[in-house]
């Protein structure tokens, strides 16, 4: 096989009751990229369409993952990347990651898979470190292992992948303003109250329970954060509206996808999804921001050939 | 019916991930109770063995736990409640949750149920609320339900039961000094870092997760806490000794059992557990502490009727 076009999803990261630990992967929203083996034992990135990006492999996520990748294997394989951004930068749902994990995920398949998902998701954090300072996983995790996952621990690394339960919808608005992923970061305390924490782990036990036992009621229920959201929520225009229209509208649960600004609604099937995004459309439209809405399943394996 | 003799079992809550919010319920370690209606609409203890425990109802849990039931009910059905201690005081295996919930279980028993096991939770509480100042239900819970519990909240209290892997056994050591669930709880720090605090969401999601997929390795990985384990495990003599002795006969992990001085290790299969305790004992009967020990099963059903 010398080239291969892929579909590199969006992904939700902390739900909530799970930040930095817990992600979801989206069906219909991603980006597209194209690579193909060269002869020149070099690595470049061929083409950006749909963003401003770096193409120095040194400063693009996608390189930098890839090389990490090449250099664990001893490889002087080269490669051309095109990347075509569907996903905008800044958005909260998984950018950086999408461009990341495809890239690492394309070029092990042209290598006939000397690594697992799960071992490629350590090189795809290194893009995430470039993006963000910090080698998060829960973007990386979720688009290459499909539905949802789990980051048990950073050291040792270890990574769940999580029933996800059928008639689960998101939901997704992303105002058009941008919130980078190392602001959004840098204005959390470092230090949370003892009570905020145990309240935190017991809704992520809960959560966890009710991916299991399909309770979409305890899933909604379980999606509370009380330490990061009610500070990043104040980047976001109309958050503590958007709330309240997406659980009026009948969502199982609302927050910040990401570090911001994209909000996302867990709904319960497909007819209750369209309800709580038309509702969403209907309040943000009279509102002086541009927005995108996306209303997706979850996306159970992750990256796709096409 | 007009009396029931019950046991009331031992429970290790918090399990190292799951600070104030998990708990299990032991199978061969507890309190018997008898309780019978007398016709004197009047609450009393008649008789305690095995400690020296208040006898007025206002200052024994059972006491104010079946109180707040009946105040709850409105009824003036007068009991007697004989408790014959087995778990000794302060032991840090849920000694009062035992007598709160056992008492509780039983006047629900012979008042034809009017509540059901998790709404008996809330008045077992108050007993707990007596002992340490604070109504936590991560033993109270585990002993009406069985099994495992995560306490999702507390405002608004939701209880969740978790499955039991069959092959899961508990060595308990009981290091025979007492540390006061108050005293206990007074050393642990208000605040936690936020990544102290991540990594601790992350394992107990694992371990929740485990015990959904029967992996044990999973569970015993998930048994960590970088949080309140390392300042209360000053007050539990040899505490890091003990938990390379059960780690090094095979334990699946090793911690604190509430709050100590009892420590536990869970373990898969008899055969482990068994070489397990007998490592503890071989190591402790040299040190110059008294001590019980403990091997038991996970109890699915919580309290037994006699």
């Amino acid at each position: 096989m010398e080239e291969l076009r892929i579909f590199a999803p969006a992904t939700v990261a902390n739900l909530s009751c799970g930040f930095d630990v817990l992600g979801c992967c989206l069906d219909n929203v991603g980006d597209e990229m194209l690579v193909r083996k060269n002869n020149l034992n070099q690595l470049r990135i061929t083409r950006i369409t749909g963003e401003e990006l770096p193409m120095d492999i040194d400063k693009n996520v996608a390189g930098v993952a890839v090389l990490s990748l090449l250099k664990r294997l001893g490889s002087d394989q080269g490669f051309d990347i095109e990347i075509h951004k569907k996903i905008k930068s800044g958005s909260g749902i998984g950018s950086s990651a999408a461009s990341s994990a495809g890239a690492v995920f394309a070029v092990n398949k042209l290598l006939d898979e000397p690594f697992s998902p799960k071992e490629l998701i350590l090189f795809a954090m290194e893009g995430e470190r470039l993006a963000s300072g910090n080698p998060h996983a829960d973007n990386v995790a979720p688009a290459l292992l499909g539905g949802f996952s789990l980051v048990k621990s950073y050291e040792p690394f270890e990574v769940l992948s999580l029933p996800s339960p059928e008639e689960l919808r998101m939901v997704i608005l992303h105002p058009l303003i941008e919130i980078r992923t190392k602001d959004s970061r840098a204005i959390i305390k470092q230090n949370v109250s003892l009570v905020k924490a145990i309240a935190q782990w017991g809704n992520l036990g809960a959560f966890v329970s009710a991916l299991y036992t399909n309770d979409y009621d305890l899933l909604g229920r379980s999606l509370k954060d009380e330490i990061v959201e009610p500070i990043r929520s104040i980047l976001i225009p109309y958050y503590d509206r958007l709330d309240e229209v997406a659980m009026e509208a009948g969502a199982l649960g609302f927050g910040i996808s990401g570090s911001g600004p994209s909000v996302y609604a867990l709904c319960r099937g497909e007819e209750n999804a369209v309800k709580v995004k038309d509702a969403i459309a209907d309040f943000y439209k009279d509102q002086d921001i541009d927005f995108q809405l996306h209303l997706s399943k979850i996306n159970s394996n992750g990256i796709r050939i096409l």
